[in-house]
């Protein structure tokens, strides 16, 4: 279903990008019926299938080499690979002794969330569920799962919700060695 | 829902944008179990919601004012609406002799459908049913009728089916001059 393009389209549609998304949670809101514990798991489940491919634009505009290490992976993710999809970069902190895993913090000015406000003054159902930006883990996982590295990722805070800052936690399962492609490092 | 934004963040992220958009089709037709009449309803009233509010977008940004007639108000859309939000300059021809409707007519490199292919090899239900991009029908009838101009449109072509180009059909319904706020035009 994918063919290749030859030129950059830089595209100005965060507007349109905002609120396709929105009605993307939206829709999906209706469809399970605000059992947003399911959303998230559909929002993630898109994200994963989109990062299988996105990997693919990814690694063919910038030419990025296998990482050393799980630190400089998740460095990239932060400076390059969202700056070049959204524009934004998220930076890294909280790392686990071992090295295996770390939050990533995003801006306060994420594009996925620029127009919305979800109803958080009260302690709503939809605020204590929702994970509104949980497509980008997908993305994120789906996208290093092609590269052989498998992680675990999820949300643990959200400005949406009225968190201090909004918050993604990745962690390190297993790089697959042995599916390295020959002739790499 | 919404509140307003300082500065325009160009996202670079088309291939972004096109996956999500593919996944949000994909999302309908599972959801529709492949009724894509069902599907493109959905697209187009998912159109309608996003046009209710891109609009204010669009006059901000723009400062355009109220078109003299329906020509223009095309001319505009074509020009100016879908270089700002996809950047791209669609045509529009075929114009019915009272000047109420027209064909608007996308560029090859619609960004919706860069790396999407039907399955139109063969005389499919999908490539016979489903207008792929038909959200774009529901922007465009949901910014116009914010400012008050009332219009059907669908799509009639589209090379994702194999046609020689792809086009919408955009008709004048009326303009609601009642509703003309006070002090313009």
């Amino acid at each position: 279903m994918i063919h290749s393009h030859d030129e950059d389209t830089n595209i100005k549609n965060s507007e349109l990008f905002t609120l396709t998304y929105g009605s993307i949670v939206a829709q999906l809101c209706r469809e399970f019926n605000n059992n947003y514990i399911e959303v998230n798991n559909q929002l993630d489940k898109m994200g994963y299938n989109i990062g299988l491919r996105l990997i693919e634009e990814f690694l063919s505009k910038t030419g990025c080499k296998r990482c050393q290490n799980f630190r400089e992976t998740v460095d990239v993710i932060c400076k390059v690979g969202f700056k070049i999809f959204l524009n934004i970069q998220p930076t890294n902190d909280n790392w686990s002794q071992d090295g295996k895993s770390c939050s990533i913090v995003l801006p306060d000015a994420n594009p996925l969330t620029e127009f919305v406000e979800l109803p958080i003054t009260s302690d709503t159902k939809i605020s204590r569920e929702l994970w509104y930006s949980n497509i980008l883990c997908g993305v994120i996982r789906g996208s290093l799962q092609m590269v052989q590295v498998d992680v675990d990722i999820t949300f643990v805070k959200d400005r949406l919700r009225g968190d201090d800052r909004t918050e993604m936690r990745i962690k390190l399962n297993k790089i697959l060695k042995d599916e390295v492609p020959a002739g790499e490092d």
